[in-house]
């Protein structure tokens, strides 16, 4: 069965195509700056590979120009948009309506849009997606996948705020968490590597996804139960430009005495703080090699960082009353040794020892770096989200 | 030596007179409502309890008044103010300049005039019981007790937030941190009785302060090293009317989303979030009669409230690498064997374990709740900011 993920932002259209249940990626790509001048295409194969600048004005264009491009005679890999069963669509929110993958109706798009409020950035985007890809895979079967459907199992005790109860109930303002695709698909394959190579059962797990956003969940018996990020996407974790916690009175401060206005305090906390406001640099692998430099700054914030990375690790194991492994994922997760190395030191109270050499190993499958005698188990395993995604679509048409 | 310890509110004067070293409490008692119609004064001796409603119009009136009944002739304890060798005022915050108790100069008023815009509550009426003070205890030296101070020992990586540097630097926005005294005393309280009772140090303990406002601190060696308030007094753990820590981006959706103004949003986080904005109740003892009545809301309220505590174990714990007691205190704290009870369930990985009927035992003493077994000591320390205030004027004014 050929599936086609796409995921859809406001200016760009990532998508891949899957032979499932294989996982076998047959093609993937990108087109970003859509609607601006010179947008870029990527076209990828086991054969080809493609880039090209060019003028793609809206999301519609950008779609023909990738199915065109799918059933090119020289490059392409199939011959018509009709062997494509089914388009599945990452949507970023999916409120409290939706706890799992689903088939896409008339209804199921009324209430993509009734979430625009929530997700203002990004459902739109991902409707505008669903909505050209039903034109252009005529006969392909729409399934949306929601970054927040993992985290449906939070229970209300986590997912409430201490608010006026009538904005969890009537305004919906609560914890809805996101990257439930990625910790969703890390944790499973950390469950099925405990099980299969350790005594561990991994019914107590900690999933720490560090890319351009940070998040973590405390995973109880494959569940989600707790997670950092909350209503919108910038608290818990230090980000690359977003803050993380910060104490709220700070925000009445800015407005209240420094003459900040709120949208300016709101660009700042999502734009201008995390590493980069701490650092002048968003991108970690500057930071660190400055900090290797000797720069305090980066220094400092990548002490922060992780520090915070810890205090969660704490927290969730007293979610947990326990604790049996912790998997480091995404882009930082995945390659920082300097951050896996400062989360995991000082941390034999949780049974964490890390295997020095082990932690600079690269690789991109699933790879242990604790210590043999390290009570709590630390992994490394690459995310992908497209995979996960596909997997989702496969199962809901074939159940 | 006579030490009289003064609170000063915005519309309050909270008093003591000690005789030091020893800490009796020679008198007590309090004035409310100053400016307002009907003030009530209490003025409490070994032999006397006087309550009386009178008009207060302002803070040295009130300050006289007291001053009065002391040398009074018939229920008074000194014959002069002369007799008072030192004022001890509670001043809440102490910015970045006081790391200790200080007396009190033309500099230091002016210093903690300049913090007015970090506590605008607090700072001005603290200042007003001290300028009061000069006039009334002319030969008494003033000494300056600040909340802010014990929690100066906290590093960087914790107290510095991930917002522009800037904002650091030279808008000293940084997690300060509150009820300083109490968490020191009790603190100090519990090394001495895990060095005396156990063969634990105490070197990593963490108090848990749940009054009318509430907070906790990671106490290592003595020093606080981390605490749940930060710039302001509203983050952290769910308190009676305050919110404790909430996501930002619920702020930035309800201005503009819901139409908010900002100091709608603020009022409603101090003043109607926390426990009253689950449940309708802010006094604990109420939610707690009514959650075993059966109310659900009240049931929740409880169990989120002890949820957030747990976490923050887990995290101080983290912090610590480690952990040897904690420690409940001030009023919820020493007298909800309930929310006590919901702390210590399911925390076993912490190695707590609370004995079910001590738990439930009321003393004025400090102590142990814990099951003879429990790894990890649970006790129970009477709070008492006044004779920490006291100790420390007298340590300050014989070194």
């Amino acid at each position: 069965m050929k599936i086609v993920i796409i995921n859809s932002g406001s200016s760009s259209i990532k998508y891949q195509l899957l032979e499932m249940p294989s996982g076998e990626v047959i093609c993937s790509g990108m087109i970003d700056r859509i609607g601006l001048e010179g947008s870029n295409l990527t076209y990828v194969t086991s054969s080809t590979k493609l880039e090209e600048t060019l003028s793609i004005p809206n999301h519609k264009v950008g779609l023909e120009k990738i199915a065109n491009l799918l059933m090119d005679e020289k490059i392409g890999v199939i011959k018509s948009t009709d062997e494509i069963e089914a388009v599945g669509h990452r949507v970023v929110h999916g409120g409290s309506d939706f706890t799992n993958t689903v088939r896409i109706t008339e209804d199921v798009k009324e209430k993509i849009k009734q979430l625009f409020d929530l997700a203002p950035l990004h459902n739109p985007a991902n409707l505008q997606g669903i909505t050209v890809a039903e034109e252009i895979f005529k006969s392909a079967q729409q399934v949306a996948v929601f970054d927040t459907a993992f985290h449906q199992t939070i229970p209300v005790v986590a997912h409430q705020y201490p608010i006026p109860k009538h904005l969890f109930t009537d305004s919906k303002i609560r914890l809805y968490g996101f990257h439930g695709t990625s910790h969703k698909y890390v944790s499973q394959k950390a469950i099925d590597y405990l099980k299969q190579n350790t005594k561990l059962l991994g019914s107590k797990i900690i999933t720490i996804h560090l890319g351009n956003g940070c998040s973590m969940t405390a995973i109880k018996d494959g569940k989600s139960i707790d997670h950092t990020l909350g209503f919108g996407p910038m608290n818990g974790l230090i980000m690359g430009t977003r803050s993380g916690d910060v104490d709220q009175s700070v925000i009445f401060y800015l407005v209240n005495t420094l003459g900040y206005s709120l949208d300016a305090v709101n660009t700042m906390l999502q734009k201008q703080s995390g590493m980069l406001g701490l650092t002048g640099y968003s991108d970690l692998r500057d930071i660190e090699s400055r900090a290797e430099s000797g720069d305090t700054d980066c220094q400092l914030a990548l002490a922060m960082n992780a520090y915070r990375i810890k205090k969660y690790i704490g927290s969730y194991a007293a979610v947990l009353n326990g604790l049996e492994a912790i998997v480091f994922t995404a882009g930082i997760g995945e390659n920082s040794s300097y951050i896996r190395k400062l989360v995991c030191t000082d941390m034999d109270y949780f049974g964490l020892q890390l295997d020095a050499s082990k932690n600079e190993t690269r690789s991109k499958e699933i790879r242990e770096i604790n210590t043999a005698d390290s009570k709590t188990k630390i992994l490394v395993i690459p995310t992908n989200e497209e995979v996960e995604i596909a997997k989702q679509v496969f199962e809901l048409l074939n159940n």
